[in-house]
């Protein structure tokens, strides 16, 4: 049987899960899962799951009839995997994590390629079948790596990318060009620690706790917003570098989460902040 | 503004949300949260809170007309606190929570009374004016003692029943006369350590991580439906004894938490299970 | 038995603990518990619980002849209660719990009074029969203020203060005259949310998780040595409101945590780091 | 530098860390960690990492005046990579996570070889170059599997043995040929739901923290010490199978855990208890 989940939002107002509801049970649609929510600035947010047939031109006119005509966004999601290219630099752990995930059918996407600026991980995605872009930055102003890098993610049209601890900051006109359609992990608890050597940094504060953020980007580095976050305590015996050694298996936890959530279709972004069903 | 909330369970079927929330509507009523949830043997939960003037009667007649005829079950809670009687013996950890809560009317409920079977906890209770009704059981058959505890209870006509520490067990007779009404707090991570000492049998098992369950009594010892846990880590350096002032932060912390969500009416029992929104 | 324990950190070299537990093994006491740690910077610190009859003044003449002769402190604590005062605003939540413990003799100090700028406590701290403090800042400096803290905190000699959500900033001055002996509970993951409204902050940054960390106080604010931090999982229902209240039973359970390690003589400050037998 | 680490334990007496830590001091080592502790059944642990070029015989002949005569246990680590082999079944999470650590060099062992009793996860396992032994049990009593078993092992003449998810129960002869060297992964929190299908278990039960346990396997079946533990908050959901996916994470994490612990020559066995340093 065909699945959908369909993803609404839109200002509030009184009687919109009725009239909403209301257009799916009229086509007949059988609802397994529906979820709500209203936010403090007075956003409707909907998400619901659905089996059967559907006309998809028929259900968006029949819906958008009974969503308000400002400021309304409805997306249709069959169910199926999302194609992604991967960018990461030197460690594996992330990246490693996700071809694992990937090879037995288990990350809701297919990984299409994997770029990076080293060459160091080009045996590992060999290992699992995958093209591996090495575009160095070496005598490259950062507007030409991008460059670079756009024409090999333009041979692959992905949904998504995902930033697998790939460890150079974007520009606003790479991110522009992915709006809502990046995602990073970033090795600390966001808002701490923001920038360069959070484990560093996290060893001189002197904490207790680590963790690990995968977040949306935008154009404030290390700003987008947040998908999924875990820590795990520590205590004075541990290093900058046991922090950074630990935080590996926060990090790929953390990113393959939130990776499951967006690619099931399970993310509303509003501001700086997700609403996630 | 009045508010409600609405819980409702009932065998699922299609359209059942529209025609729920469209009973609302009509009704004039303001949504302000809704929830709902399908069980994987066919039950269909929701729970909706609104804003407004409401007739109870008229609500509930016209809500029954669209429920299935068999098998449905619908409560309109009017939001106030709960009246309640707490039972304790010797520890005090849980019930001065509850207390300090109440004080500052953060519990949601009221503490009518306070019953022990020793009379340790008689000097914290006074201090918050609270009755405090001493019932040994010295000399008395489980039934007998049971029997001036429920004389007791009877003068208060309580909501529920807390056992914040009780180590008493309960008889059938006693869990049957408060079905689903009575909350205790046991001191493991069940279903793992039932019965007497589970922090000593935790130490003897060498676990690394101990908790506490919030549940309520049913007539199997320990197991009846779960609303919340919590854990902790802890190391070989633990006693028995250590495990267990260690533990007292968790049961005391995950006990009001769930009696906020009992309290607050977010919480729907389906047999064994827990549906919490 | 007598039980003390001994306190020890000097720069590192070879054969330090031979040499510390040979006086303790000369003068027949029996340890108990010995922990050891070496820091990055090369500075060592130790340790050690033991029981019997000691001369502190043999004890302490005999251990400074193997420690070395630049840099070394050396503190040797007699298991007891120590004596603390506590400052608190508005909220209750751990101030009561402080109150609680003490009232049960599980803090390993004695509360001997609560001060206050504002007087909403009163009535709570009047249940525990202890000395309350009302001291408003209205129409005061804050040097005039702090003029009038010190004078009630003078009467006491408290061993700590402990700052139960206190909001007032210190001034260098009060900092200074209790160096490493304040400790203060702030409402965040620390580094994270610094200042005002942390769970304001919180709710606009859109975290999953939130947190709340004790710490000794220094001169810069939010800053000084982290002795404890948890936290706790949220999600987009979460107002900042909502934070704050979920907050609370953090705030409690690692202020109460922290203080039982520094009453417990377990916590050593070194830089803005703290090391934790 | 060499590094070693001793790990002796042995009943406790006045002294012993003096007495240890002068053998080390006279051989002119250098400590650079030093961990002790004592039981509730009065047995002295101690682990001790130190630099330097070292006669073994020497210390440990030294090491030996200075212990107990009786039921005294002194092993001399030199760090170095452990030699293992893998046992699987059908399931890919935790041994994969194996298998990338491996290949990047961060598990502390050698993966010598995978023997599963299917064939699912050969592929995988050839992707990193690592012998897979297919001996399936069909048609096989349970002797007989286990002594095809023993032949490809013997092969390998490995330190440990790791289940990662391993699905077969093993004959006390298989233990007991490795005593204290076989490690497994329960998908539960131990020592809830021992025996088959824990996730269902746990479903039916209606917990909210579903969890994971690594631990040494002896005759009993899920009994023997535990090495590491750690759970996932739940809600009501997940199915048992959303709760199986969600263990997956857990579970090939406190595996890794559990084996860098072990591998690091850390772990102590005390009747059914771990002392980890």
């Amino acid at each position: 049987m065909k699945q959908h989940s369909l993803m609404i939002d839109c200002p509030d107002h009184k009687g919109l899960v009725h009239h909403i509801t209301g257009v799916l049970f009229d086509l007949g649609l059988n609802v397994t899962q529906n979820d709500e929510f209203v936010s403090e600035d007075g956003r409707f947010f909907m998400r619901t799951e659905f089996e059967g047939e559907v006309n998809e031109e028929m259900l968006t006119t029949e819906m958008l009839k009974v969503l308000p005509e400002q400021d309304s966004r409805l997306r249709l999601n069959p169910k199926k995997n999302k194609n992604i290219v991967v960018l990461a630099t030197k460690e594996h752990h992330c990246l490693a994590d996700l071809l694992v995930r990937y090879s037995f059918d288990e990350l809701n996407a297919n990984i299409l390629a994997v770029i990076s600026n080293y060459n160091q991980l080009q045996s590992l995605v060999s290992r699992f079948g995958i093209p591996f872009h090495y575009i160095s930055h070496d005598d490259q102003t950062r507007e030409q790596h991008e460059e670079a890098i756009f024409r090999a993610i333009d041979i692959y049209q992905p949904d998504y990318l995902v930033l697998a601890k790939y460890m150079r900051v974007l520009t606003p006109a790479f991110v522009n060009r992915y709006q809502h359609r990046i995602i990073n992990i970033h090795h600390s608890f966001l808002p701490a620690f923001v920038g360069a050597n959070p484990y560093k940094q996290a060893y001189e504060r002197g904490v207790k706790i680590i963790g690990a953020t995968a977040h949306f980007v935008n154009n404030d580095l290390d700003e987008g917003p947040i998908i999924a976050q875990s820590i795990k305590n520590i205590d004075h015996r541990y290093s900058a570098k046991d922090m950074a050694v630990a935080g590996r298996d926060i990090e790929k936890i953390v990113l393959s989460q939130a990776l499951q959530l967006v690619f099931q279709d399970r993310v509303f972004i509003n501001g700086n902040r997700t609403i996630i069903f």
